[in-house]
């Protein structure tokens, strides 16, 4: 790898630790962040690391008005012999550049972020976590920052890493979830930003989830946005169902992101001789499959959940138990085999651990 | 109207204002700023007009990464007597709310929100510019705030007014702009949040934008995201076609942005008796139109350009030029009676404008 000359200047007032065995998700953040910045004309400049602080912005930054700005979600392991490990860091920093073109922001050197972020991860290393289930989740981000009103591309950025030490995402932890069927929202449509890691495809799906829960549900199944017919994603994960010994996941039709962890299960399943297929699926089709009693399992993979069982789908007034509302085998497997190689108990034979020296 | 507990805070430092003959658009910002804040179980509180100045944010606040925000734009004129007028801001106060809703973001006082915008003008009246279309840009914004990396609604938000003085939004003013038919990108789908002002809606629009720049195009035509087949917007504004003598608009479908200034367009062509009629209307009508001669006139409507005629749209690989790239006579008069209304140089039968005292 290059040497790339990132600056460091350290914390003079560490914070506190939480309690590593009651962490929650996403609310407590490391010492330090990775910073970077655009300059039309000058490109991505000075890369530093600094120590955790607010960040300031004008009224007028185009992020706070037009939301371009587009990020990741990764994580970082301590193994029993006090390694940390990435799982897979190349792929998120590929498809954030991918982000990146579909909002017209620049990209950016895909090496010199990693580096970035080893870095950070090394100077911050107390904060990974090494209580079972706990993981120190990694969040890349880049938000326009020129002040301007005109609804167009900024001519300036900032580009973020910053840190969180983590427990499981769902308070049911491997647990089956309820998932009700979205009938009136709709999260993506194909020509749409449904493929891109930004802001805009989570802030209109949280509207959706808030009457999902209010009614029990822990997430919503979306429909595509043409016909409300073919499944895309379940909350913010991507969602496999096993129906008659097959394992099925929705085809990446330009409405669903193309997540990392849902890549690796297909390569898991691959690799054991599970038959796998992407393929488009109607919510119909899981309906039948229901009746004539072959909808073995569904589960939704993500890198803040990693593997989460569906143990119900509700859909027009019809409540689908699957698995007797249990984790099914092949979830199961999925779950142990992915969180063993992330967390270095298992064989890596992918070779999709990253170690941070 | 109610006496609102608006606490001011002046500057000490006034900025030196820009020439008001050569204003760029949404580039200048006034001395000061309404602010207000929101917390969980307090509700919306501390409404204050405080000097213009940055935002300090945590890293990790949901604006930055889940995009949870809405705006509006609306615009005060300087009248020939030295008055303030206000176009219909009540009517944007509404929409705001009608967005917050979509983005759960918690609803606000809409008086208190006038009251203070009108405190805010007032503070900063210097800054109202007085030269042939110039007018001072507001825009509110309210955005997520809890430094919190889950997907779910904030528990914290901030509301913003900021002010800019402003000259045309296009480069071109009341002339007529070309238009390329965007085939590949989709700007909103029944169901997401294309009749909501938010962020997203924006960030998903810069690429067509950008492509549409680079082949010598102003804006973009939105076509519907099912059968992108029906139009919807055009560029960031609602659009009208005048064909064989009757005005029609998308009708409002969920997709389409409700704007001000569309409503007032019809308000207007009503109380003239010339036909208008709001109901899906394709790309395919609009091209027979075109061929049949019958394609009289097109153009949009949006708070920042008022009206922008259409001379041209450039449709699969056909360019369809209306009225000999002129503006057409409904344009043109619909263009001067709002702006008439809006800066006090004609009647106002309708009691859209509101003074700032």
């Amino acid at each position: 790898m290059k040497d790339f000359d990132i600056k460091v200047e350290l914390t003079k007032d560490k914070k506190e630790k939480p309690a590593f065995d009651q962490l929650s998700f996403g609310t407590n953040f490391t010492d330090h962040m990775f910073v970077m910045d655009y300059t039309k004309g000058q490109g991505w400049h000075d890369p530093r690391i600094i120590p955790y602080q607010p960040i300031t912005l004008d009224p007028a930054a185009i992020v706070f008005h037009y939301g371009q700005t587009v990020f990741e979600g990764l994580k970082a392991y301590r193994t029993k012999d006090e390694e940390i490990l990435l799982f897979r860091p190349d792929q998120n920093m590929k498809r954030l550049n991918r982000s990146n073109e579909r909002l017209c922001i620049p990209v950016f050197d895909e090496e010199l972020a990693l580096a970035g972020l080893k870095k950070l991860i090394s100077i911050d290393k107390d904060w990974v976590p090494n209580v079972e289930g706990t993981s120190l989740y990694i969040r890349p981000f880049i938000f326009a920052t020129e002040p301007y009103l005109g609804v167009a591309a900024s001519d300036t950025y900032r580009f973020l890493i910053i840190l969180s030490p983590v427990g499981a995402y769902y308070k049911e932890g491997i647990n089956p979830v309820k998932i009700a069927v979205e009938q009136e929202y709709v999260r993506a449509v194909t020509g749409g930003t449904g493929n891109a890691k930004t802001a805009g495809n989570y802030a209109g799906s949280l509207k959706a989830q808030v009457v999902a829960d209010a009614a029990g549900y822990s997430q919503v199944l979306w429909l595509d946005g043409k016909e409300k017919k073919y499944i895309e994603e379940v909350g913010s994960m991507n969602v496999f169902f096993k129906i008659n010994g097959e394992v099925i996941t929705p085809v990446l039709n330009g409405s669903i992101l193309e997540g990392i962890t849902r890549k690796s299960v297909i390569e898991l399943l691959n690799h054991w001789d599970i038959p796998v297929v992407e393929r488009k699926i109607s919510i119909d089709e899981i309906f039948r499959a229901y009746q004539e009693g072959v909808l073995e399992e569904a589960f939704g993979t993500g890198t803040a959940a990693v593997i989460s069982p569906i143990g119900e789908l509700f859909w027009q007034g019809e409540k689908l138990v699957i698995n007797n509302g249990e984790t099914g085998a092949i979830s199961k497997k999925v779950y142990d085999s992915l969180t063993g190689i992330q967390t270095g108990t298992k064989e890596d034979p992918f070779g999709w651990r990253v170690k941070v020296e």
